[in-house]
């Protein structure tokens, strides 16, 4: 299995995720844009996700939550600048526990002789908040869930 | 006059800038959302700006355009994340010119003592944006604008 690359200085307010996968890019922008499939590898795991808005268009918000067994929830929203496509996803986020603190992801989906190297790009408005998402568990969340994601791709399909 | 402070740090993605004002910070609100009001002061010292639209709500879209007098324009657009409101603006911002590359922008008003400490946090995708926005002069313009936004500021009177 390839592995997750990271690039997270300090005293920089980012975060790059790099993966590669044997997949072509229609099925990487897929997974990250159908919400019946996004559910099935972005959550960390043992936690359960559903989405209560996906309205992808250049303005469109979406939120999505995380569900601990016992109920607990985790919820996150945010909006799309510009219209994903399989050339680039961009849009903001943020953590409803912490209202007020946002970063912006850009996500691109980078194909060459049929693979495909998924980047999500992450800077956030402040070195502290990047710090709390990076001892948090950020890497290790990730990094587990493109696990999955690289399972989930292996199960899809063309469409035409 | 106050000055206006830049801090833009060596391969940090991340541009800050603070300047006080000798007013209240619905005042400074007010010059950043009001579109007549923020023509008079946002754009580069002679240039037109027009605004094109300005749906300042939480998912609203703004465009606004720079004119000079050959009327070659630049255009700009992005959207608000969160309810614009005098604890701060969340935007995206993108230069037409150089599409594709996007910034968030998280303008914050901090009034003590009558005073209003005005913040712009810029942070861009890549050092690269960050660094093409430098070299563009952007201290510079900014620098020129909020010198007008504080003359404007002396003009404004209170609403009800």
């Amino acid at each position: 299995m390839a592995s997750t690359h990271f690039v997270a200085e300090p005293r920089v307010p980012q975060v790059v995720m790099t993966r590669e996968f044997d997949a072509p890019r229609e099925f990487v922008f897929r997974a990250h844009t159908d919400p019946d499939l996004l559910v099935q590898w972005f959550a960390p795991r043992g936690l359960i996700m559903t989405v209560d808005r996906f309205d992808l268009r250049d303005g469109g918000t979406w939120r999505y939550q995380y569900w601990e067994a016992d109920g607990t929830d985790y919820a996150f929203h945010g909006l799309f600048h510009g219209e994903p496509s399989t050339n680039g996803i961009v849009q903001t986020f943020e953590f409803e526990g912490r209202p007020g603190h946002v970063s912006m992801w850009t996500v691109t989906f980078s194909e060459q002789r049929g693979m495909t190297l998924l980047t999500h790009n992450i800077v956030y408005q402040s070195v502290e908040d990047r710090d709390l998402d990076l001892r948090s568990g950020l890497e290790e969340s990730v990094s587990d869930s493109v696990d999955r994601l690289d399972q989930l791709l292996a199960r899809l399909t063309p469409v035409s």
